[in-house]
């Protein structure tokens, strides 16, 4: 397998808009679309990190593509394309590239995305991802993580902690939620010119609604048993196995975080599970009231600094 | 050293543009540029192969914009921004990551280019670098590798090999090509209206020129002994140091290589090295007109299959 048949074989029936110049030049070349913005979001994702290297090869694909697609949700976008930069080890084999291919055509057919561009290399260490994801919002229109305030009430789509808890327990339901997360981008068009902020959970709700506070300037008090949770969650902590504060700081959720005015019914499959204060930072009560503490609001990168 | 420290102290005072949202938004939001079409390259770099991981961290990040930036030229872009997605090992220390966005900073000035978003993460693997570029062109000025006719003029800016010969010889005046590479933007948008085909050389004069002509439907013709050398270059060769096969293959030169048509004459700083013809593929000729043929004719990315 070389550089140029790998993208003569894989990647170029992947990338067939014109703007793509059929992968054949330096760069793609993209026209604007009058009265909108062109939101830009670009993850990283390390085997060994993000996701594990015996991960099946369509659903680590499907993952990357994914959680940039979930900030586009987050943003209102609607998708439009993706350029994707291949770091491969030694010892790929092309069953393994094109299971991997296979999975981010099923995901360009789901989504209505396209391969606008991108590279290939070797690296001498695992698998490293990276993919740069863009869409449409009509001008104005965007959703941001400032502009919540106090009295709004504090929403999240679908359920939360499933991608935590298959993260531990390998195979079940909530693993596929951990492989393949489900971007909420009808929820986040429909949510337009509606939510006063929004934003993706990624990294954990405990800490990505503290970045919402911060970013807005308010406070948040979020009501732990009013968090929705799947069946299979529910069960995992009535038997032990899972815990809420393990839900509630857990990473991988890809659902929405948002706040609406008082007055606004909820979109369908999103709970209310708080409101917006004037007191500034996140407070998390338990079901009688009281203050919950967490010693890790969520999922960080840390590098321990050589001596 | 923590993500969020991270980006507060080193990246955020590098994203000033409104459009990048402080990088605290999920993605960034790019308003269009009337009668202009965004110019988008992305490239990989990974320690060991496309650099040294003890090269300068400044180097590093400046290599790393430039050979994107280098993409720009290619298409005659002007820059504009860039999403940077940093896969950082154990052990970076401040005084790393200090010389590295030091670098970025410098370039920035040096380019008028901005950093718009992107990602850090951890990596168990070498230091891992992906970075996507933009620039913008007058719609319908783009440049691109079809377009070359027969009778044009095959020609490339600067000096070639000198990359080549800095990546065996360190340190050396060649060195500092192959650590900063010089991307030929003001003769990008000069070919505007004026090339009928451009492309960067990034992995090696003879494979590229290849690209050029199997994009253009046309044959090249180039002598070897018009191909313009440095000092530095010369007396390698004559010294036996180096060969010219190692020029006309060799990476990392970052030059255009364009073609003219017959009447035009050529800018400043570049040289013509031969001519486009009717029969498909490259010949390279040596000074007595002999075909010279290479074992290797550039840089690839190859992946042995694991049984």
């Amino acid at each position: 397998m070389e550089e140029f048949s790998l993208i003569d074989h894989f990647l170029r029936p992947l990338a067939l808009a014109p703007e793509a110049l059929g992968l054949r030049d330096d760069a793609a070349l993209l026209a604007s679309r009058p009265g909108h913005r062109l939101v830009v979001s670009a993850d990283m994702l390390q085997a060994g990190v993000h996701f594990f290297a015996d991960d099946p090869p369509d659903a680590i694909a499907q993952k990357a593509l994914r959680v940039n697609l979930s900030d586009l949700a987050a943003m209102g976008a609607e998708p439009y394309g993706y350029f994707l930069c291949l770091g491969l080890p030694e010892g790929m084999d092309e069953t393994w590239l094109r299971a991997f291919c296979d999975g981010l055509s099923a995901d360009q057919a789901t989504y209505g995305i396209t391969l606008l561009g991108g590279d290939t290399t070797r690296t001498h260490g695992p698998l490293s991802l990276s993919l740069t994801v863009m869409g449409w919002v009509p001008e104005g229109q965007a959703l941001h993580r400032m502009g919540a305030r106090p009295g709004d009430q504090l929403c999240v789509s679908g359920t939360l902690g499933d991608a935590a808890l298959g993260l531990i327990e390998r195979p079940s339901a909530a693993h596929a939620r951990y492989l393949r997360p489900l971007p909420r981008l009808s929820l986040g068009t429909a949510l337009r010119g509606v939510a006063t902020a929004a934003m993706d959970i990624s990294d954990g709700l405990v800490q990505d609604a503290g970045h919402l506070a911060s970013a807005s300037g308010v406070g948040l008090r979020m009501e732990a048993a009013r968090v929705p949770l799947s069946m299979a969650v529910r069960d995992a902590i009535a038997e032990g196995r899972f815990t809420l504060a393990q839900v509630l700081t857990g990473g991988d959720d890809y659902e929405l975080l948002f706040t609406l005015p008082p007055d606004i019914a909820l979109p369908p499959e999103t709970t209310c599970i708080g409101e917006v204060t004037t007191s500034p930072g996140l407070q998390v009560v338990d079901a009688s009231g009281h203050p919950m503490h967490f010693a890790r609001p969520g999922y960080r990168h840390r590098w321990e600094a050589s001596s």
